[in-house]
C-alpha cells in the first residue's frame, strides 16, 4: 500500500508541475507580472480539485489541508518565470519545442491521475452509487484547472475547442465506474490514469479532433 | 398536488431545453466541438441552480441528485449540434428566425420557472425570513446559467447589456416575496412564473431597455 | 470594544463604497445598463467575501446574513450611474482625475480592511493554526471582488497586470499571521490594514511594478 501511495504521490506531483507550468506559461504570454504568473500556476494546478471539493461540500478544500501541491505549483511557476526572464529567447525556437513535448507528457499524466483522484475522493466521501456525480467530479477535477486558467486569461477555454482533451478525461471517468465494482478502487485508479494518458498521446499524435460545424481549427 | 408537480416538471423541462439550446447555439457560433457544445448546454441549463445550491450549502448540488435535467440538456445540445451539422444553412435565414422566436418563448418560461423554483428551494431549506437572500437566490437561479455561458464563451454577459432580462427575474422574485405570506408557496410560484414570462414578452416585443450612458445598443 | 467595532465598520463601509464604485465605473465604461452597473458594483464589493465564505463552508455567506454591505454597494452604484448620466462630461477631465485620486485612497482602505477581516473570519471559524489557509483567505477576500469584476467585464484581471496590488494584500496577510500570536487579533487587524494601505500608496506614488518579461505596461 505504501508503494501505491508513493506512485500516486509522484504522479500527482508530475501533474501539478505540468498544470502549474501551463498556467504560468499562459500568464507569461499574456505579459502578466510574476505575481499573476504564480496565481495562474496555482489556479491551474489546484482549481479542478477546488471545484470538486466545493461541489462535494468538503470545506476547507483539500488544497488548504495539504498545501504541498499549492506550494509545488508556486515554486514551479516562479522557476519557469525566472528561467524565461533570464533566457527570453527560450520562449520560442528549439528549446520551446522540446519543452512543449515534455509538458505534453506531464500534462497527460496529470489529467489521468487528477481524473482518478477526483473520483476516488468522491467515493471516499460516500458517493459511490451516484455514477453521474462520480463521472462529473472526475472530469471536472481533471479539466477544471484549465478552464479557470483560460477564463482568467481571457481566452476561450482550450478544452472546448482543441483536440480530444476533456473527452479523454470523460472516457477515463466512465472506465473507472466500470472497473470499481469488479476490481476495486486501486485498480480503477490506475486503469483510469493509464487510459487517459494513452488517449491523450493518441489524440496529440494523430491530431484527433471532435466534429465541429466550421471545420477544424 | 400531483397535477401541480406535473406542470412544474413540464415547465422546468421547457426551460432546460431552452437554456441548453441557447448555450449550445453560443458554442456552435464560437466554433466549439461537440463536447464544448454539450458542456455549454449543460452549464447554461444547470449553472443557475448550481450557484444557488453552493450559496445555500446544499451539497452535492441538486443537479447531481436528480440528473434528469443535466441529461436533458446534453440530449438537447447534441441534437441541435447534429441538426445544424447536417443542415448548415439553417444557421441563418428563415429557419433561424422561426427557431429564435420559439426559443424566446421557451426561454421566458425557463426564466420564470427557474426564478420561482430557486426561491422555493431556499424556502424549503429554512430561509423563508431572509428576504434579501430569497430575492438574490431566485434571480441567480434564473440568470446564473446565462452568465456562466457568456463568461465561458468569452462574451460580456448578455444580461448586463440587453433588454429587460435579469430585471424580469428580479421583479418576479420580489413578487414571490410579496405573495408567499398571504397566498402560500404554490400560488407564489405560479404568480412569479407568470409575471416573469409576461415581462419578458413585453420587453422583447416593445424592445424595452434600461437606461445606459452611451445610448441603446 | 464598541469604539473598535465602529472604526472597523466605518473602514469596511469606505472599502465597500470604493469597491462598488470601481465595479460600477467598469460597467459604465463597458456601456452596461443600470442593472449591470449595480450587479458589477455588488459583485466587486462583496465577491471577495463570498469566495472566502464558500471556501470556509460558511453558508449562506455573510453578505446574506448582513445585507447592509450589499445594499450600500447598490446605492453607491446607482448614485454613480445617475450622476454620470446627468453629467456625462464628468467621465473625463479634471473631475475624473480628482475622483480617481479619492477612489485610490478609499480602495486602499478597502483592500487593507477586507484582507484583515478575511483572516479574522477564518480565525473565528477555528482555522487559526492553518497559516496557509489564513494567508490565502485574507488575500482572496481583498482581491476576489476585483477578479470577478474583471472576468464579468471581459478584462484580464487588473491584479495580474498592474502595480503592486495583490502583493500588498498578500504582504498584509503575512503580517497578520506574524502579529496575531504575540499581539492578539485586534492589533493584527489594524496592523495589517495599515501596512496594506501604506504599501498601496507607495506603489501608486512610485509606480512600483513587479517584474514581467516584456517590460512594463
Amino acid at each position: 500500500m505504501d508503494y501505491q501511495h508513493l506512485i500516486t504521490f509522484i504522479m500527482e506531483m508530475l501533474g501539478t508541475v505540468a498544470f502549474a507550468s501551463s498556467g504560468a506559461m499562459t500568464a507569461v504570454e499574456k505579459n502578466m507580472d510574476i505575481f499573476g504568473v504564480s496565481v495562474l500556476g496555482v489556479v491551474t494546478a489546484t482549481g479542478g480539485g477546488l471545484i470538486r471539493d466545493l461541489v462535494l461540500g468538503i470545506t476547507p478544500p483539500g488544497m488548504f489541508r495539504d498545501p504541498v501541491y499549492a506550494l509545488a505549483a508556486i515554486v514551479t511557476s516562479c522557476c519557469l518565470f525566472w528561467i524565461l526572464y533570464a533566457k527570453k529567447e527560450w520562449l520560442s525556437g528549439a528549446f520551446r519545442a522540446t519543452y512543449d513535448k515534455i509538458m505534453l507528457a506531464f500534462d497527460a499524466v496529470g489529467l489521468g491521475i487528477f481524473t482518478a483522484v477526483g473520483i476516488f475522493t468522491a467515493v471516499q466521501n460516500g458517493y459511490q452509487d451516484n455514477l453521474f456525480l462520480l463521472i462529473f467530479v472526475g472530469t471536472i477535477t481533471g479539466v477544471g484547472g484549465g478552464i479557470l486558467r483560460d477564463v482568467l486569461a481571457g481566452e476561450t477555454p482550450y478544452i472546448f475547442v482543441k483536440h480530444v482533451y476533456a473527452c479523454a478525461s470523460l472516457a477515463g471517468a466512465l472506465f473507472y465506474v466500470l472497473l470499481q465494482e469488479p476490481f476495486g478502487q486501486v485498480t480503477a485508479m490506475f486503469g483510469t490514469s493509464a487510459l487517459v494518458i494513452l488517449l491523450r498521446f493518441l489524440a496529440a499524435h494523430y491530431k484527433w479532433n471532435l466534429p465541429r460545424l466550421k471545420g477544424s481549427v
